[in-house]
């Protein structure tokens, strides 16, 4: 068993990704505070995420920031997979339109992309990996996933990235429309965490 | 046997294709006038290319303009597809950036998105699905394939698309750096071309 260390450091600089993790281990009792690369401006994030597929991108992450900061990291590598663009935008889904992190020009070129998709052909799916490197070395891989459908416009202001174009399978809400604690429950991000947790209690 | 007609109206706008097709048809020994949709300022081409595959929105096209202008008609689609997008841009790939004929736009965004890919990842093929409808309305749907790889940036001013980014295997020039006859010898639409023109001979 590996204990939950008093922090873990999220290998990111997203503080939304950061909330997230920090809401949904709350809501497992897990105490641990999640800091990020913010909280250590000396750390150079030079980490090129050239692997093929979210696992090796997640590995790369907290591999780098457990052997720079010499503490317990996690990573978290996350995409939208949409059926129309045969899995893509994938592990490129926050650099689809150029640059990285620019939520609006992904969504938009997206939602451009499948401008004459039709309704039957618009499924697509959240896939959540998430590597955890316990101060020891020792590393934990779990993944999630969430099925449904893109929209034509964005609807909602939660959530973040693609989530205000995704309906997930039996809702009739965007993910920018959920409730942070359904999207926990729904969301690739909350079941690989979920995995996670029981594999450390386990 | 079905004989190529005086002319064939090729369903596009893009003078570039209809140019090579007429010098691909000329080095066969057809003399076919090739007409585009800008000489029949009356067709309005309300095609949405919202087929699955290649086959599917060349069909739509063709048809079409066989329905509309009781001609024979030619139509064409064709792509790049790029191994670590997982084949797209595919069917989009005129469209990618998200307005249709934008080459500069598209060929950027390919670049940008295959940035951190290494070399050895950097495989891509062109695809072309020609489709004929004879006069008659008979159909004839063939297709070809030229597998290559992807560079860093743009080389070569002749060509069209994604030709300035693409060395095909066995070349050292990118597909806008080979003159016309040795292009057509190599290329998805030349290869395309030539099927067609034997089937049509058969």
């Amino acid at each position: 068993m590996t204990a939950w260390p008093p922090q873990v450091v999220l290998a990111t600089r997203n503080l939304k990704k950061q909330k997230e993790l920090q809401r949904i281990l709350s809501s497992h009792g897990i105490d641990t505070v999640v800091q990020t690369l913010a909280d250590y401006p000396d750390y150079i994030d030079d980490v090129v995420e050239d692997a093929a597929d979210f696992e090796g991108n997640a590995l790369l992450k907290a591999r780098a920031v457990h052997r720079a900061l010499g503490v317990a990291a996690i990573a978290d590598d996350s995409g939208l997979c949409v059926d129309a663009l045969n899995g893509m935008p994938g592990i490129l889904s926050a650099r689809w339109a150029g640059r990285h992190g620019d939520d609006t020009a992904n969504l938009q070129l997206v939602l451009n992309q499948c401008k004459d998709i039709p309704a039957e052909r618009r499924g697509a799916q959240f896939v959540a990996v998430v590597v955890y490197v316990a101060h020891d070395g020792r590393e934990f891989t779990t993944r999630g996933e969430m099925r449904g459908h893109l929209i034509d416009a964005p609807r909602g202001d939660r959530g973040f990235g693609y989530d205000p174009i995704f309906v997930a399978d039996g809702e009739t809400a965007t993910n920018a429309e959920l409730t942070p604690e359904r999207k926990d429950e729904l969301s690739h991000r909350g079941k690989a965490l979920a995995h996670l947790i029981s594999l450390l209690a386990g």
